[in-house]
Formats: C-alpha cells, structure tokens, sequence
C-alpha cells in the first residue's frame, strides 16, 4: 500500500498501522491518528466532513469531540476495523475519496500536524491497571535468582497467567520525566535483615512490557469466555513497568509490590488497533501448554501471540545511546484473551480503559531481558557505549523501549516508549 | 443537639453525623446527606436556595448537580466542615435559619426523601482503590495459622503499613448481591498440592474494614506529608473486602492475592466525614511504636485512630441474624494519614475519589475477629441461631457489617453494609 502522504521507510506509523491516540490542539485534547510524521486530528477531520463516505460512523461522529478514546473504544471492534479501513483508503494512493484530504489542501492544513509537534496524552481514561507476569523467561530468571533453577517457577505458573493490581493513577505518556522513588530500603540485608533505612531506592529497574487497552466491557458477575474475548481488547502499546527492586524486596511479603510500582508506569500514547497486528499472529512460548490448561483458558486458535520485535535502548546525560536488549512479543506464555479470559472468570468487570499489562518480556539468550536486574543481577554491570557501568538505573538515564512488526515500508510499531529519571525530590 | 425533625435515637445518622451520599432522583443521581430515617436531596435543595445563607458555597453550588460526590470532596477540609455545620444548623431544632427547611413544608416535601424509597450509589467515581493490612491482630492471627506464633508476624509489619492494589470496578455499593466467584482451587492439597480443580470457592469469607475516600489530590512525584495527610481524606465507610480463601492460597505467590479479591467489595454508600469522627479520636494499637517509625511515617498527633464499635451479623437463608463479632476502630497499627504518607512517599499521586481500605479490624478475643478464616480456622464451626454451622460463607448468606461511634441520641454511624451470597453463575 502507498500513500499519498510522504511516509519514511522506517515509520512505525505506515499505512498498514493507523494508530490511535490523543493529542492536544489549542487548549483541548482530541483523538488523533499517526501517519508518517504526521497526526491527524479526528477532531477537525470529522467535523470537517472527513468521514462523510462513512456512513456506518455518522451517528457516532460525537467519539471524536472527546478528551480520551474511551467513547471510540467502547463502540466495539467492528467499527474501529471500518473506521481504520477508512483512513487507510483515503491515505492510499489511489484513494477511492481523493476530495476527502487528498486534493483537499485545507483540510491537510488544519488536520494535519508534524509529530515534532504533537503533545501526546495517556490515550484512555485508566478506570484500572492490571499488570501480568506471562513472561515465562522473565519468571524462570528472577526465580533462579531468588530460589535456583529447580524451583525456579511456582507451581501455579503454568496454570494460570499469575497478576497483580497496579496503580491507574501514575501511568503516564512516553516522555514523562520520572523522579527516582524514595521508601523503605534494606541497605546491608546480610547485616541487618529487619532493620529499613529511609533512602533514595538504589535499585532502579526497567520491564519491558506490552499491555492492552479494553474496548468492550463485562457486567459484574459475567466472565468473559476464552473464545470472546479478543473482541474485548481495543489495542496495544509499549509499557516500561518501572520497579524500585530494593523497595520491592522489603515491602513484598505477603501481600505484593505496592511502593515499588506505583510511582509511575510508561506507555506509549499511540493505540496500535489489534485488528493492524493481525497479519502478525504467531505462537507464544510452549503452545503445547495451552492443552493442559483448564477449559476457561483454552483457546481454539494456536496462534494468539504476535511477531513483534522489540528492543532497550539506554543513554546516558551525555546522550550516547546503547541497545541492551532484543526480545519479542511471542516471549509469552499467555495470550492477551487468556488474561482476559481469567481475570474476569471470578465476575470481575472490565471497563473500557482499563489497561492489562503481560509482564516482563524477556528471551532466553544473554542480550535479549527486558529488566537490568535478570541481566545484571545487581553484580555483573553492563558495559555502555561512553565506557561507564550500570547495575541499575542512575539519575539522568533515558530508557527507550521500542517494538514494530513487519518489514520496511510497512511497519506497524508503537514508537519510542521514553523515560528519564530525574533525581529524587527533595522533601 | 436536638433536631425539629424526628430522628430515632438509634439512628446512626444523627444531628452529629451528616454523612454525604448519592442517591436516585428521577433518572439521575444527585448528592444527598442522610439524617434519621430521611435523606436530603442536595441538588433540589441547592437549586431551591437551600444554602442561601451560606455565602461561601454559592460559587460553588454546581458540585451538588453531580452523579458523584468528587467535585465536592475536591472542595477540601474546610468547605465540607462549613457545609455540615450548616446543615447541622439548618435541622436544629433551634436553627437560626427556620425559613430554609423548618417552616418550608414546599421544599421538605421536595428535598426529605424516606431513607426506605432511596436507591443508594457507590459515592465517588473511585479512580484506585488501595487495601491496607493495618489491623495488627487480624495479621498476627493469619500468621500464627500459617507460620505458628513466633514468625507471625512479617519483618516489615512494624516499619511500615503493609498494602496491595486492589480492584476499583467491582466496589460495589451496600445491598448489591454478589454471585460467588469461580476458579482455581486446590480441592485436596495434601494429595495434590500441585494439580488445581475448576471450581465454585469453597472457602468464601468476609474481611472487616473501615475505608476513606480521598478528597485532596496529589501531584505525580509530590509526597504527601505525614502531618498535612489527614487534610486529604474527606471521610471514612464501612467496607466488606469478600475473600476467596481457595483461590488465593492458589495464586497468590509471589505477587499477592488477585482473583480471590476482584469479584467485588462492599461499601456502606454514606460518607462520614472525617470532622463528624473529631470527638471520637482515640489511640490505636501499640501507640508506642510511633516512635520506632521512619519519620516520614511518625505523626505528631498521639490519638490518630477512633473509638468505634464494629459489630459483624450473618443472617441465612431463613432469615435468622447471628451476631459473629464485635471489635472496635482502635484495633489497627496504623492510621489513615500514615497510610496517605506512605501510599505517596515514593511520588505516587492520589486522586480525589480514591478509595484506601484498613485492613481487617480484629480483636484479640474470642467472637472479635474480622474474618471467618480468624474464627473457624476453616475446621471448628460458628453455630449459627438456627442451629446451622458455618465454617465459611454458603450461597444464601447475608453478612452486615454495622458500626457507630458515640451514644444514643447523637451517633455517628455508617449503616449497614450489607452483602448477599448468590449462587455461582452458570457458564
């Protein structure tokens, strides 16, 4: 597929992605699409007529008068596949529209924004985060860690996609600063195992994450089946599950980690639809598991994960960068419908909005973890590119995640998932 | 405090309470206060000039044409204290404002509305909702019965309140049934401590807490301190944490309890507000270990905690109540601000309308523990008054949680919180 538009070869944005997001235009915010280096506001697009060869979006036309993408969610799968169908026809080439935006040189002025400068939104309102750990490689390496190999994961492991609930209100857009979380630290655990001391956390982590944005709700008391519930997922983006691993070890027991997540999560704010990650279906890890599982987690189709490679980049206050990580979405033993499928097999509702992360998505060859901790294990420091070490993150770091599917020309990517550590707050 | 209107001298909605709600009118929900046995419409009353002579609120009047109590809670600490004294002054029988309500027959027909024809909401759009692990005696008793009396308790019980990320979407408002949850259990462990079964819970208990609601919001990365915190809570609920034993002794390691807690939470729909509980602040447990605490964490104040009594009340199918458990508000390690201060000390930002529960609230004698699992130990029954024995919940059960501070005539009281077991849905 060409575009009319001039779109990079190496735009995670092509024609064959269309993802959505919020943006801000004079002093509101409204949904957008990404295209290239450019956004187009839906806003302007559909009261200027833009979706006037829609007919099936006509009555629906307010979802794009909203400051989040909850009322465009909600209106369920099948019309976010027209609408992004749409677009794509009237940024095709051979457009069958061309008087749409095309040959519409206005329009193209007043709905057509270079990304330089966009400022983008947390995409949804957030009712609640849900984060996952069905990243079997990252399981099995922080359980050698903690307990060896031969107990590695826990029993539960590979019945059940193992979550916790995660903190709504600090997720925040790629870009957002982070300051360097304080708390309770166990600073010599050898010496002194119960004793905390009040510090900034000196175990700074990263997860390299997806997660999922529900579009279709359930009622209290109504699981979603197993073989629904794609249809209950909007679409994906990019996730840095920032953890303070040494708050994390102190707090954990019995109940979790609370303190050591919820300063704040990172997403990338544009929502790759999953009807533009369909061409990339494939199996995750030990497919041959999916047979074992009880029947509310079993599901039809083999292939529920996807071929996406993704990547760590870190760089430093003098801002040379170095690439620590290749991993891929197919590191995952559990599929997004299956974490549907079971969070919700309790009665739990789903609302539009709410966001499920998988966990950590890490490989199994050195390079490829998607946290410092299974790659340094707080001893062995990663070498960066301006000759210094880490074990953790230091203030002044920037963490860029990365991850498109497909080939050049045709990419369906997230964009950069960023955050910088800013030195702890003063209190 | 004497009232013009007649208010029962056990209601717990006394002249010295006005608790803050939302209610049904018409078709939309509006703000309301209980008193007696009546609730006050806020909306009709604002719109009627109800607060005609409280200058301070009229630019604000709007928060009261809210499906929520948000944009009023957002108000703060010294809005809503003008507010209810007003109100207490406005049903006074000796009110300097006779005109407003006493001798205005038109507007107490259109504003008083029977508590017994209202329909109650959950009042806040709950943002996050945080479970705490405050009551001292309820962790010790869970922790003799999994590890035995010398490591009852976890190393960091005393440092610091203990807490998870609980579910927001399925807090649900009192008087909601809720259909018990199914999932993965361990249905004989001794035999097969590794093999799950699909299954109704078989071990369904209630946990006691107490819950505030956050009226002030936090900044991203601006911790909330421990002396100012109480100046973000607009008020206390009672609130049922149900609790799938099975479930979570299945999922629960490593990162805390997660289906056996999401299917729902009930609270009781009138909002105390945290000036209506001032005459009643008492120490909680172990007041000394204040001073052992991180100073972030160390309130000035010694009486952080109140003097309430709780009661729980199991009613089955036939409708004979059983009184279970009486414990108090007292029985907890720590108070709300050192919950804020803690939730925050990391940069974690609250929202208005988010929602911190206690913990369950515990004696140390027999008959006063907040969960069945502290009671039975899941192997010496309750007898309950029709002669039946419950080790945990059965379909049919209902459980009311009831609590209120001060004497007769002049208590400050939630209502009940009440809950109904209905049978598993079909799948």
């Amino acid at each position: 597929m060409a575009s009319w538009l001039q779109i990079p070869k190496n735009s995670p944005f092509s024609l064959a992605n269309i993802p959505f997001g919020i943006i801000s235009a004079a002093s509101s915010r409204v949904p957008a699409i990404a295209i290239g280096e450019y956004a187009l506001n839906l806003n302007t697009f559909a009261s200027s007529g833009g979706f006037a060869q829609l007919p099936a979006i006509q009555s629906h036309l307010s979802v794009f008068d909203q400051p989040t993408l909850n009322s465009f969610a909600a209106l369920g799968r099948p019309v976010h596949r027209q609408v992004r169908e749409y677009l794509q026809n009237v940024f095709r080439a051979d457009t069958q529209f061309p008087q749409i935006l095309k040959d519409n040189a206005a329009l193209q002025k007043s709905a057509l924004i270079p990304l330089s400068e966009v400022t983008n939104h947390v995409p949804m309102q957030i009712g609640d985060y849900t984060d996952f750990y069905a990243g079997l490689n990252h399981a099995y390496n922080i359980g050698v860690l903690f307990r060896g190999p031969d107990n590695a994961l826990q029993p539960n492991y590979k019945h059940l996609p193992v979550a916790y609930h995660g903190r709504a209100s600090s997720v925040v857009p790629s870009g957002t600063g982070l300051h360097r979380p304080q708390g309770q630290i166990l600073v010599n655990p050898a010496a002194n195992p119960k004793l905390p001391t009040f510090s900034p956390c000196k175990k700074l982590d990263i997860e390299l994450e997806l997660a999922c944005f529900i579009s279709k709700p359930n009622d209290l008391g109504k699981p979603v089946p197993i073989d629904e519930a794609e249809d209950h997922i909007f679409g994906l983006v990019l996730m840095n599950d920032w953890s303070a691993r040494d708050i994390q070890a102190w707090e954990y027991v019995p109940l979790g980690p609370f303190n050591a997540k919820n300063f704040g999560t990172t997403i990338t704010p544009w929502v790759v639809l999953i009807d533009a990650l369909e061409p990339f279906r494939a199996a995750g890890l030990e497919p041959g598991n999916r047979d074992s599982l009880l029947p509310y987690l079993r599901e039809k189709k083999a292939e529920t994960s996807y071929e996406i490679p993704l990547e760590v980049e870190i760089t430093n206050k003098g801002g040379q960068p170095t690439l620590i990580s290749n991993s891929n979405a197919r590191n995952l033993l559990y599929s997004f419908p299956q974490m549907v499928a079971h969070h919700t097999i309790t009665g739990c509702n789903l609302n539009t909005g709410d966001l499920l992360g998988s966990g950590t998505i890490s490989g199994t060859e050195p390079k490829t973890q998607g946290s410092l901790l299974e790659q340094t294990n707080g001893k062995n420091p990663l070498k960066l590119a301006d000759g210094s070490e880490r074990l953790f993150l230091e203030d002044g770091d920037t963490i860029i995640l990365r991850g498109k599917a497909g080939t050049e020309g045709n990419y369906v990517g997230f964009g950069d998932c960023v955050g910088t550590i800013l030195p702890p707050v003063q209190l």
